[in-house]
């Protein structure tokens, strides 16, 4: 079977960038998107350009200046909404107008409080007018993750025939389970005339801490585009991490599917985001966290001086990290030290490593943290000769 | 069917402590350790005895302090590690020795060197050594995620004949997908003689972000305890998120499968764990994140404000959080600001809230937050007067 691509949607600038304190102005915005262009990403979402005058020209500062990615801008079915994006899309090269609206019972009847009939009439009309404007129309049912598989494979097929060329399946509140969601797009291959056509695209959020999961579920199953985020920024939990999903799929090669990223420049367009946006990422995020390449327990320190690949699946150098680190603690073992005390221009014999570690347990009991000029010290002070 | 009970054994203070930076002292372990019990974990690993003086008193005051948890420490398949662990849990009410070694065959060749045959060995004599001690003994097969199933099977018949009580099967490296994860874990059940006498364990590691996912795999195939610590936090990208899995469980009644866990509890002891082990959660952390329950798009706080469901999924009371909290953005619609204004005390007609609303969306392109102070100026400013 020959490997299939896997397009990635990054939505950082839109679903990212509407997070409570990670508001960008104009020239981050441009830096991040060219950023994305840089790492491969296939299509930007540069953001909602009818919720405010700055968004609009940030989606137009951004279409004219990707060069070959698409750039798209996110609306509702609403008729201003989508003429206000074609507007803003202009200069863009690959521009894709993003529509759709809420199919789930809760949200036409709570939020939309109106039928399933006239979801599927606002839907179409939306489609049919974006496709007016451009040839890429992506169309959104919002909520699809909890919407009824028999009337969404309904809503599926009409906007096909209206035109729509790719389906987002959002699983808007991050509810499903990764077989709930994966079966979702499994019926929808199977069941909604056609969907050969188009692109089934994924689109989850983190509320349970699911979205990566559930992205690679629903890509194992026929989808062919994920929307995500570096770092997993975005409302509430976040959405997918764009870094996770991309390594998932370098990382098991057997599934068949790849992405164009540049893998190299993962750490750094995190880095890059998380400063902008002013949120960090935690030490002990996948991938990008501070810690995701750090052993600290002597077990697992000992392991990997001997092979690397006993505790660690990815080589830190694929993601743009130039080594991963061996930090010290009360739990690090004989062989971290000596490796440590070695890189330092230390070799002990046995006993002489034991008097060493003995100092280093009591020091690492107080400390949290044991550096070099702490060795250097336990060396002094113990008088501790090198083998010859 | 009837709700099965899923084990929650925590690890924060041993795998979790053992990152670079979180080192508690004895005071801050004993108060995590009362949170555990009151949170409603049934097990307790308090640490790994043999790996330093303060590591065994830990564990020891921890056993003592502990009224109705199993509280347990870990060990290689070693003689002396095993001989200390059962000294430091002497005065433990319910004691469990958690011992093992690796089964991969990169484990077995290039961190052991040595044969199957022999890691076997080394397995059974741990188990009877540690059965010798005390009544209740895990058995983890290291690295399982890569080991082989008809090897791993083996080593699972053998510890079990052996006395062992519960098998722990961790995907050491992170690199399981969900779906194999679950099948290895089905393989287990439908393949161990004897496997029904013992309770089968899940130890996820979060290196491609499917830490939680993998967990639910396993418990969905029939492993009956999930191996976690609060907030994730754990070597490299951590381990699985206590308060993820314990809520899933909880969302998806249809499983039958619930915990001890007052979940009312969980986000005070993520702040707890989170605050003494410095490390900070990202704001989009799922279920404890600062923004877990924010909303700030426009399209976002109709629906909850319609109706909390469109967009929610867990009733932030349920957690430990007292309110769902609407930011306003650059990203917020009119029905937002309405809803703020009126918290406020103004009621506005419809030309002067387009009036505020236009005001606001200004204020709103520049500042990263509005607070209610920038409301209250808008209105004084723009002169508004409120619908009578």
């Amino acid at each position: 079977m020959s490997v299939q691509k896997i397009q990635i949607f990054d939505t950082t600038l839109r679903d990212g960038e509407q997070v409570p304190g990670c508001k960008l102005n104009m020239d981050e915005k441009l830096i991040i998107a060219n950023q994305l262009e840089l790492l491969g990403v296939d299509v930007i979402e540069a953001g909602f350009p009818v919720s405010s005058p700055g968004d609009f020209e940030a989606v137009r500062a951004i279409a004219r200046q990707t060069k070959t990615a698409t750039v798209c801008g996110l609306t509702r079915a609403v008729e201003n909404d989508i003429r206000v994006a074609a507007d803003a899309l202009k200069g863009a090269v690959r521009p894709r107008i993003h529509t759709g609206i809420g199919t789930s019972e809760l949200h036409v009847k709570y939020k939309l409080r109106t039928s399933q009939e006239n979801v599927i009439e606002r839907a179409l009309a939306a489609v049919k007018l974006a496709k007016s404007f451009v040839e890429d129309v992506e169309f959104y049912a919002e909520d699809a993750g909890r919407t009824d598989n028999e009337f969404l494979a309904r809503v599926c097929e009409e906007v096909i025939k209206a035109g729509a060329t790719v389906l987002n399946i959002p699983d808007t509140t991050g509810y499903c389970l990764p077989e709930e969601y994966g079966a979702k797009i499994k019926y929808l291959v199977e069941n909604v005339k056609g969907i050969d056509r188009v692109t089934l695209s994924t689109h989850c959020h983190n509320d349970l801490g699911l979205a990566t999961a559930n992205s690679i579920a629903g890509v194992i199953n026929g989808a062919r585009q994920i929307e995500c985020t570096i770092n997993g920024v975005g409302e509430r939990a976040g959405n997918t991490a764009l870094e996770e999903v991309v390594m998932i799929l370098r990382q098991h090669p057997y599934l068949n599917l790849d992405t164009n990223i540049n893998t190299k420049l993962l750490t750094l367009t995190s880095a890059m985001v998380s400063d902008m946006m002013r949120m960090p990422v935690q030490a002990n995020k996948a991938i990008v966290g501070a810690n995701a390449f750090s052993h600290s327990s002597g077990i697992h320190q000992d392991g990997v001086i001997k092979h690397r690949e006993t505790y660690e699946i990815i080589d830190p150098k694929e993601v743009g990290v130039s080594d991963s680190s061996i930090v010290l603690t009360a739990r690090s073992g004989r062989a971290a030290l000596a490796y440590r005390l070695q890189k330092l221009g230390y070799t002990f014999d046995k006993n002489t490593l034991d008097k060493a570690y003995a100092s280093f347990l009591q020091l690492a009991d107080q400390k949290k943290e044991v550096v070099d000029t702490d060795l250097h010290e336990i060396v002094e002070q113990e008088n501790l000769v090198a083998a010859s």
